[in-house]
This record gives structure tokens, C-alpha cells and sequence, in this order.
């Protein structure tokens, strides 16, 4: 149930959207939140959550507001949250700064933590919200979403494709088919995250580093993670030359040499040996729940096509990055979506019914576009 | 040779571009043009060309400024012209409508028609411009600029697909990938061009009607364009039921019987034979000759994958309009690129060099994307 806004309501509210991701890489796993201060048609301050375990959007805000803020109308993207956590509670924050009016995007959907807008309205300050679609309040924050659905990760996977859905020109080659600013975007997405995943063969075949390496640092380095049946993983390879300064996990199957195994944990990687889900292929399900003991909540995975395909076969991939390339790959190419759950039947019907929906509108990044979409599954 | 320019001259010209879109359908085989009279930071007049024959955008503003264009800075998305054609030149219009300055966007392609820049210069009117580069130029007046580099039609391809570059589930099988945004997009695509073209398998299967039946009517209803090398365009499907509404041209192989030829002039089409290119398959060069010669400067192709991948192949797609669904199609799909040409060698290099680079930044159409790509040759 959303609520209809004015104009003016709407451009604000958006602002707040785009303030909010000042928090981005530094908050996770709490949520990206913008908040505006705005009286008499100014804003009279910003405020976001800058910094997981430090003030929240609103506090920031009221701060640099003081006084002004009494009678104000606060713009917030996620409802203001009412329990003791961290930091005190916004509602009541908002309450006794004189704040007059709340306008806020998404539901809070936490237990604890929601409700605020109720408190704040029975406190008699006048709250418009949620103005969000649930589907527009995950996308904005799905990793934050997601924790409160399961206990599995959040699983973005990562693809850059030519326009006929083809990854490289050939097996075993190294494409770069997207160009720079699709690649800086990648790093960005890698600082949202607790971990990045790829498969073996892209560990060996790409040599990736996986690490942050352009914009602004997380506040924790994610994880890199290596899906690697058979303990394959170079020793010389990129990630465990570097395993020591950022953490590295090699998930290996009952296949892998012990051998392989002693030499990767020397070389200062974590082993994490889990059960095989058929030749060279690994439980995905035990992995990612062992992922989310060790507090890993959201998970980019990189590629490549088939561990990709593995993951959406199970149905674990919760956000699609396509980042596609002006390109077309021909018959030989790699294909990005091998082996993807097809559609059952004729496909009669346009439309969302293929179980993805755009997360946002799609975006050019030099040459390449970035689309982006988010599964919505029958019992969501 | 491009100018730089001040945030508010290009806001301004902007501003001239999107105003130019007002005359689309209407203008072809002219260019659409947009103009804008300012002065004091005021707008005081806007123009466009709105009606092949009739004013041009900058007529259109000097008439509705009248003596108020005294002074004012004219912003036009394209050079002015300086030819008497059906209307008076617009370089001297502006010079006598003492316009001081004149800030313009594309330069002039026109042996006869270019050089108004150079000749208001000479008059002593301050000009900035050409501002746009030359592929920004084309690209938003892409038959316009063809015209003056070859005499076959401007031909742009139109395929929607799955994200796997799917265009249908299974062959022969109606797929609606995409959604009423995405297909009202189509109807505007087709209000522009000179004729509108699909391959018979297509118009077998899925018996479209090719009509621009969404938005505003064209000044000329397209062209419709089967190429159908057996002369298998079904009598009572919608093109030859309709063949006396709007034009119905089949082009035709030495294979097609000469009975299935007179059924087809008796509904009213029209009959072009040309030469076969192999079996099944027509002298593409001869097919977009003949229409050339019958006045069809730009050519819309709505597939099907074959006949787009031949045309492909001979290098005759000029911009390449991509509708992509949300949905993966799986390993049974009809692929949208079949024998598309492949990049010769491995890719090793990210970056325009496939040829291809987006017209227009990717666009939302509801849960589609559109992305546009023109196609850029060696010897341009």
C-alpha cells in the first residue's frame, strides 16, 4: 500500500534517494538511507548514514540542522527506525527536533527496528508513507531486503555479455568485452558486497584480482571467493599471490588432491571443503549457507557462464548485472546463459512474467549498458 | 572540428534538440530541426520544422518572435541552411532579423544547402558551431546524413530479443518478448522511414500488419516491404488483405511461379522481381537499389533473424535497434544474430572497435530496454 505524492514531495524524496548513496561501500549490511531537511521551500540540510555503527541519516541531518529543524519536513528514503540499536531511535529524534512532517520511501521491514512511522504519527507529527512499491524499496537496498527473507546470501551475478548473449569469442580466451566504465562500475558493485565469487576456470583462464581497486574503499575488503571442485586455483595465479593482504576462500569438493588442499591453505587462503553436486560441480546450497555462517549477506559473483547458470538453475540468484557490450560474438562465442531454466511453453505473453524485473532504468556506461534486474520469485 | 561550449549554450541547444523530435514522422526525408530564440535569458520563441515543404525551425521562431528577434541568440540543433530550396535561406532570414549570435549543433552535410555557418560568420553575426561531433550529428538524423554518402537507403534493424539474444522460444512459434511500451516504440520507429520491411518466413508466422497504428500518423504511411523469394506471402493474411490501404511491395526470386505473382498484383501489391543470392534468398544489393530508385531513402527492417543476419553479413544494417527483454530463452531459442559476422581473432581490446556505437543512451520501454546502435565503417 503505497501513498500518492505531490510533485514537490516527489523531487525531494528523490534527492534523498540520491544522498543516500554517499553511504555506498561503508554501510553494508545496513541500509543505504538519505535524509532532507527542507522548511519554507530550502533545504535546510542533508544527512545520510555515512558509516556502519555511526549516525543515521536522520541524525546527521538534525544535527547539522539544530534549531532550524523545528517545523520542518523530513525527507527520508527508508521509513525512520524506532528501536534502541547502535544509535537512538529516529522516530523519536524526529520527534523532538520539531520536525513537522515526515515523508519517507521504503518500508522498514525489520521486526525491531519498523514501526517508526506509526510511533511518529501517534506522536501527532504528520507522515506520509511508504511511498515506495515494496519492489522499488528492494531494489534500492536488497541485500538489506533479502536478510529479513533468508538466511542465504544476497547473490548479484555479474555479466558482461555481447548483444547475442555471448561472454568470450572463444572457450579458454580472455574477452574484455565491456570497456572502461563498465569495468570502474564493477568495482564499485565489489565494494557493496561481503564477498565476490567466481568459478575455477575463471579463476584460471582470467586471472582476476577481484579486489577494489577504483572509487572509494569499502570499510571491509570483500572476500574473494573461488568455486573450485577439483583445487585447481594457480598458486601463482593473482588471487593467492595476494591471499595474505586480502582474504581468500577456495570452496573445494571431495574430488580435490589433499596435496592441493595443504598448498593452498600455505599459501594463506581458507579452504572450505563442502559436498559435490555431480562432476565438477559443487553444492551451491551448502556453499552459500556456509558463506552466510561466516557473515558473508551479500555475494557478487563474477562468472563465469556456467557457475552462473548453476546458481540460476537453483534459483539462487536474487540480481542480474548485464553489462552489454556493442558487439556480436557469432556461433562460437562462449555462451553467457548456458543451460539457463528456459521458459515452459510458448512465450504468448509480454511482459514481467519471466520472473525478472528491471531494478533500474538501464544505464550507458561509455560504449556499454548496464541493465540490471531483480528476480522475483512466485512466493515473494 | 568541434566548439566547446558554455553549460547554458548547451542546455539551450539541448533544449533545441528535444523540440526538433516535434516535426517526427513528419519531415523525412528533411532533417528534423529545432530551434530556439533567446534573449535577455529569456526564451522568446520556439521553432521547428513541423511539415516536409513547409517553414523551417528557424522561419518558425524569427515569424513568432517577430521584431523581438532583435538581438537574441538563435540556438538550432543544425547548421543553418543557406539554399534557396522550397523556403527562403534560413542564414539570411536570421541576418535580417538581426538575430547577434547563432549557436548551432550539427554542421551542415548539404553541398548546396551547407555553409550558412560561414556565411552569417561573413555577415558579421557572432556563430559557435558545428558543437556536435559528427557521429552525434548522424545519429540524430541518420537518413539525412546517409543520403549524402550513398544511394541506397538508410536501413535500420529492428530486433527484439531475449538478454540471451533469443528472438523466439522455439522456430515458427509467435514470441511477444516484449511489452506495449516497448511495441508503441516500433509504431513511432515506423511513422519515420520510407518503408518498413520483414522477411516472408516472418510474415507467415507471424502476420503482422507493419501500419503505424500507435502516435501520431506520418505524413506518408510506410512502404510495406516482404522479401519473399518463393512469392509465399499468404493472400489472406493482413499485408495483401490490406494491399489497397496502404502500399504492399513483395520482392520476388526467378523461383517464385508465376501464378502465386498474379494472385498477389490482383490483391493490389505490387510485384519487384530481383535476383536470387543463393536458395531462398534474394540479391539484397538489387532489393534495396530498386527501392532506392523508387524513393525509399530509409528502410526499417523488423526481421526475422535471417534476413537481418543477411543483411548483416553484406553490411547493410546502419543502426541497429535492439529491444531486450527480461527473460532468458534457453538453448531452443531462434537466435536474433544467426551467422551474424564475428570478430575476426581473439577480443582483446575493450571499446568501439566492433564497429557498433550506441546512438542514444539505453532507454527504459516499461520492463524493456532499447538500445540503438549505429553502425560505424572503416571508411566513414
Amino acid at each position: 500500500m503505497t501513498v500518492p505524492l505531490s510533485d514537490t514531495d516527489r523531487a525531494y524524496l528523490e534527492q534523498a534517494v540520491r544522498i543516500a548513496d554517499r553511504g555506498w561501500g561503508r554501510v553494508h549490511p545496513n541500509p543505504l538511507v538519505g535524509c532532507l531537511l527542507v522548511k519554507d521551500g530550502t533545504v535546510i540540510a542533508e544527512g545520510w548514514h555515512a558509516e556502519y555503527g555511526g549516525p543515521h541519516a536522520e541524525a546527521m541531518a538534525l544535527t547539522l540542522a539544530g534549531d532550524r529543524a523545528r517545523g520542518a519536513t523530513a525527507y527520508v528514503s527508508l521509513e525512520p527506525c524506532r528501536h534502541e540499536g547502535r544509535t537512538p531511535p529516529c522516530s523519536r529524534a524526529l520527534r523532538r527536533a520539531g520536525v513537522a512532517r515526515v515523508v519517507y520511501g521504503a518500508a522498514d521491514p525489520g521486526g525491531d527496528s519498523g514501526g517508526g512511522g506509526d510511533e511518529l504519527r501517534a506522536a501527532g507529527v504528520e507522515v506520509v508513507g511508504p511511498t515506495f512499491t515494496e519492489r522499488r524499496a528492494r531494489a534500492l537496498n536488497p541485500a538489506f531486503h533479502h536478510r529479513f527473507r533468508s538466511d542465504r546470501p544476497w547473490v548479484a551475478l555479474k555479466l558482461a555479455t555481447s548483444i547475442d548473449g555471448g561472454i568470450a569469442a572463444r572457450a579458454g580466451e580472455q574477452s574484455w568485452l565491456t570497456g572502461p566504465e563498465a569495468r570502474d562500475e564493477v568495482h564499485r558493485l565489489r565494494a557493496s558486497v561481503d564477498g565476490v565469487m567466481v568459478g575455477a576456470r575463471t579463476a584460471r583462464t582470467d586471472d582476476p584480482r577481484l579486489t577494489v581497486r577504483v572509487g572509494a574503499p569499502p570499510r571491509v575488503p570483500p572476500v574473494r571467493i573461488v568455486l573450485d571442485p577439483r583445487a585447481t586455483t594457480p598458486l601463482d595465479g593473482a588471487l593467492l599471490r595476494t591471499a595474505r593482504e586480502v582474504p581468500v576462500w577456495i570452496f573445494t569438493g571431495p574430488e580435490a588432491p589433499d596435496a592441493a588442499l595443504a598448498a593452498i591453505e600455505a599459501a594463506g587462503a581458507v579452504v572450505h571443503p563442502v559436498g559435490s553436486a555431480g562432476p565438477h560441480a559443487l553444492d551451491l546450497d551448502e556453499v552459500l549457507r556456509r558463506c552466510g555462517e561466516r557473515g558473508i549477506s551479500a555475494l557478487l559473483c563474477e562468472g563465469g557462464g556456467r557457475l552462473g547458470a548453476a546458481l540460476a538453475r537453483a534459483d539462487l540468484v536474487d540480481r542480474l548485472a548485464l553489462f552489454v557490450a556493442p558487439r556480436v560474438l557469432g556461433a562460437e562465442a562462449v555462451p553467457a546463459f548456458p543451460d539457463w531454466p528456459a521458459p515452459v511453453g510458448a512465450v504468448a505473453a509480454p511482459g514481467p512474467d519471466s520472473g525478472w524485473v528491471p531494478a533500474a532504468p538501464p544505464r550507458a556506461l561509455g560504449v556499454d549498458s548496464l541493465l540490471v534486474f531483480d528476480r522475483i520469485r512466485e512466493h515473494d
